[in-house]
């Protein structure tokens, strides 16, 4: 053990594993996530090469072998519980991705909630023993958010009771399902049906793809790979052009809309039955934010305390570069921020699964306000979270741009969280439409409930003209004063959006004219409101929390957490007439000490997370602080080093020199 | 070509062919670049296979080959003035490096200042006729931006007159070199020198690593490649580790300090002759983050100019995403931001190229400036356009994360800029201490010169503490007055770091504590004063454009760059009384404004900066816009493509469903 990383741990003022059980949840669900990822580290089967030293054809057969690997152990021990099977494959892919993963998060969900009994029967048993390898093929080549301009067609024969299904046009190439390139047998294709010469919208049609003998594409399928991409090196995201392809009218997947034999079209009864799929992927989302930020500055705090640089008093020793207060001021505000979002994760999650309960039960009535907080948190967690593990990595100096670092890997693995399952600016405009529509509400004296209800409240406490008559609102230092602050200036946020598109309407040929114009403002409100509801969750865990050792410090991250973020938008507080121009001196002050207050703990608080480093597969965030001999053992391994001399020497160095 | 596109340029309200000549520095330059930019472009040599789709080997192999190529070419075409050899390259390597990048930009440089006229005959015609393949070995895997604490050791003996070079530690081990780990046979290696029982500090070495016969690394030389890195895959950037290697005492570069045979050591000098190459490189860095910007700019802008998606007016065909203000706003700021980036690198360039003229007169009274500019300077531009060329990538949804839009190559090969040649914030730093000092100089009475004159004005405008009783300074339609604001701004800001520091010192254990605890103020200073000379810059080149058309679109680039900044920053300049509350709503209905005027010119002005696709090598921003059907080629070209079964597939799905 690194002394350096010891005495950081000696000097921790609480008890680190209290909270680990916070996080997880209870004692007892720490001790089985321990006992479940022990499985995987303790399994010579999954002993395997850093896969970043193998080229993508590699890393894609590692990534098949350890995906059926998985299905095998998982019922072998008879694990079945979603969250153990998480924590079984968070160990198992590490920072990466399965081929599979759109069989599990798709394919299956969207055949357990669309098909009939029948079709139920058929399919589900072949999903299940993966003899249908499936993915979900719905982007194209020119269409991704806007699902409505699809182009692939389905086009009902009466003649033989099929489907003909067509890409008409080279955009309409399906593109991007992960799992569709080689892996998949079965997609679920996203077609516009077109019946008795009619077009009725977007339907899901099981399509076979390749052979379930051989393999092969079958005749009229054009299916491949779509080439190397950031990341996702182990995942076959593929295309799909459709030629004519037939499929049996029973593939039409009809728990909902049908087509009769004949042809005739049948509407589902509502549309908001598919909608909450989702919502469920977005709010899982907030939670991947948590995990990949908490993981990043695990790696970058661990480093950051065995770290040499530099030096604060001359002839002393070079001190540990956490000591420094810029790279305080990079790293604790992102630690604060992956706790933060930890806990909105678990709101999310529980909200889920409460609502899903009610919706089961045919009440609808929490579902707009789930599907636009989901929405909005997923796109305000996630940025947040891309530009924090670069802060992280680049926190690291030269060697966080090392693939030893991991932080690379983590980088590329998350940032299409920021474009997939809705491209975050859209979805923060999609939050901005419930918060206008609420806001219209409240003005019509509607009494609003749940979190948007702030905007009940009177506004008259908001007043830009007069900031400096008027005393301040917020407390520096009080918690729930700062919460009140991010509420008043969201409430602010909210109504200039709603005025400023009000005052478009009046110029613009249409409402969508004024609604692109006042965008800006539209997604300005939207940030606010998350920003807001993450500071009251954050409030609200630390009323839970009974340790006090735990609480002190979860509390000075929370303030540091809503502090920072004051400071990162004081124009936003001083305009809502929030906060002094005096005071900002202070937040400043005040930011420092809570970053020195911090100081000690950091390393116990990401220690907290509990990432073995199995999982991390960091050098740089090894729990031991053995940096240095790991990154040479690591070096040695690259595979330009299996031969002294490299070939390209013979074949161009050797003949250059020769020919000055 | 596509119809979309086509229609930009048709409505572009200028000339792009004058903009063009204007950012080459004259229609002269234009031509000769284009005319060299086509050499390579129509040479078979050149012709080859995507990077991407090959092993980390082949794309080390395949750029050693073209670097050797590149070698001979230029001989052959007789090119040798730099700007030229930047050009010819440009195209040639693309957004890659090559293997001997460290040869020219730090070997030979180093060669050429710091040997001896003996040392001179001897090793530059070999370094010149690369049978000296050689690198910079100054960072060890524990030591980075504080270089004094290096612990490779040169101990000469004088009995041998010999140096023995050693790695004592770990953490000594030479890391990063560009070309070390399979390209060079020799190092300039940086050790702390010993003789006569002293330590010396650092000096640098050359050091022959690899046999020039056999290119096997040499007795007592461990070296190798560090292993696979975020982007920079072509080169081999390398370890070494010294046992008891013994040089001759003629292989410490001379010019300056001296050991003589006896083993007396002869002071350098002064230690200012060694800072030039530092400021060079930091200056042309800054010309980096404009080209990087450019490109990424080039890319999502022309990608978003023929993207359609989601509906404006309903029953429409979907609109151009060019057409949503969203992504304008993501947009048109770093287009305004490539604009500025590149004035300001054409700036440092002429400046470097003057000042050196003095220096090598004698004259280094303008040297601490510039140091601090280029330092600053280097550190504000690659942070943003760091973030920038993610926001760009992003902007195109999902096909920005594809290798084929080039914007994760663009990344990963520009992102190093943030850490090496002086760690960001370490930059930022080091500008602060010349402004801290500049400001009590001019608080002494000292009239200051050059750009940071400014601190000589006085400072009784800024008084933080009656912003509402004073007339606003600015005028947000005038760039002059702009510029003005971001002077006060830094003069503020420069200022409150400065009184900080004072007031630290008062409780602090030492100077160095003292700056620690203020570094978040000194960065933050830094930054505003870096800000202020970049809105200074590009209103100056303003004033040197004749063509009124150019001029108008220039000027509103340049009233979006600063406005927005001005945006970004509201806190400072409200609480520096620059601003008031109701002028914000103002400039964010200005801001529109702007990116309505700017958008008809939005292609034209990416074409102007005269990216042949050859360079740009994405399928996104291709010029003649037609992006799906080459998305689909190139995807056909994807390695796991060359099979229609993957050999994954017989030996782990078909045996995982036999078992299920």
């Amino acid at each position: 053990m690194n002394p350096d990383i010891s005495r950081e741990r000696e000097n921790a003022s609480f008890n680190v594993e209290i909270l680990t059980n916070i996080l997880d949840g209870g004692v007892e669900k720490t001790r089985r996530r321990r006992e479940i990822e022990s499985l995987v580290i303790s399994d010579p089967d999954f002993q395997h090469e850093d896969l970043n030293f193998l080229s993508r054809s590699e890393r894609y057969d590692a990534a098949v072998r350890k995906s059926a690997q998985m299905i095998l152990k998982l019922r072998e021990y008879g694990i079945s519980d979603p969250e153990e099977i998480y924590s079984y494959k968070s160990v198992a892919k590490g920072v990466y991705h399965e081929p599979f993963g759109v069989h599990y998060v798709m394919f299956m969900p969207t055949l357990n909630s669309q098909c009939t009994t029948e079709q139920r029967k058929k399919w589900i048993p072949l999903a299940e023993s993966f003899h249908m390898l499936g993915t979900y093929a719905q982007t194209e080549l020119g269409h991704g958010t806007h699902i409505r301009a699809l182009e692939t067609t389905a086009t009902y024969d009466p003649s033989t009771q099929e489907f003909v299904l067509n890409s008409p046009t080279i955009s309409s190439i399906k593109w991007w399902p992960g799992g569709l390139g080689k892996t998949s047998n079965h997609a679920i294709v996203l077609a516009q049906l077109y019946t008795q010469g009619k077009c009725h919208g977007l339907h899901a049609f099981i399509t076979p793809i390749r052979s379930m003998k051989t393999h092969m594409p079958l005749p009229g399928v054009v299916v491949g790979d779509i080439g190397p991409k950031f990341g996702f090196d182990e995942v076959d995201n593929g295309y799909l052009k459709l030629e004519n392809v037939r499929i049996p009218r029973e593939n039409m997947l009809m728990k909902y809309a049908k087509v009769e034999p004949d042809g005739t079209y049948v509407k589902p009864p509502s549309d908001k039955l598919t909608y909450g799929t989702m919502v469920f992927i977005r709010s899982m989302i907030v939670g991947e934010s948590a995990r990949a930020l908490s993981k990043s500055c695990t790696i970058a705090i661990r480093y950051s305390a065995v770290r040499h640089q530099s030096e604060l008093r001359p002839g002393e020793p070079e001190p540990q570069i956490l000591d420094y207060q810029t790279q305080q001021y990079k790293l604790f505000p992102l630690l604060a921020t992956a706790y933060a979002f930890h806990f909105v994760g678990q709101y999310m999650s529980k909200t889920y699964h409460r609502i899903s309960g009610d919706i089961n039960q045919g009440d609808f009535s929490e579902l707009p306000e789930l599907h636009a907080l989901s929405a909005g948190l997923k796109a305000f967690t996630t940025w947040a979270t891309n530009a924090g593990i670069e802060v992280c990595r680049m926190s690291c100096g030269g060697h966080g741009y090392s693939r030893c670092s991991s932080l690379p890997d983590i980088y590329v693995t998350f940032t299409p969280t920021c474009t997939y399952e809705g491209e975050n600016t859209v979805m923060m405009l999609q939050t901005a439409r419930y918060l206008v529509k609420s806001y219209k509400q409240a003005r019509a004296g509607q009494q609003l409930t749940g979190i948007v209800s702030y905007l009940n409240e009177p506004q008259n406490r908001i007043q830009p003209h007069s900031v400096s008559y008027r005393p301040t609102v917020v407390s520096i230092n009080d918690l729930a004063s700062l919460v009140e602050a991010y509420k008043f200036r969201a409430s602010k946020l909210v109504e200039m959006a709603a005025k400023n598109l009000q005052a478009e309407l009046q110029h613009s040929k249409s409402n969508e004219d004024a609604w692109n114009n006042s965008s800006i403002d539209l997604v300005r409100a939207s940030d606010a409101h998350c920003h807001y509801v993450v500071v009251k969750l954050f409030e609200a865990k630390l009323s839970e929390i009974g340790d006090t050792a735990v609480h002190s410090v979860l509390s000075t991250l929370a303030l540091l957490y809503a502090l920072h973020g004051v400071a990162q938008n004081t124009g936003d507080f001083l305009q809502a007439g929030l906060l002094s121009v005096p005071q900002l001196t202070q937040i400043s002050q005040r930011l420092k000490d809570l970053l020195s207050q911090l100081r000690p703990n950091a390393v116990a608080l990401v220690d907290a997370f509990d990432y073995r480093d199995e999982m991390l597969n960091s050098v740089l965030g090894r729990y031991d602080g053995n940096v240095y001999e790991h990154m040479f053992e690591w070096a040695k391994k690259s595979p330009l080093n299996h031969t002294e001399v490299h070939e390209s020497y013979h074949k161009y160095l050797k003949p250059l020199q020769s020919k000055l």
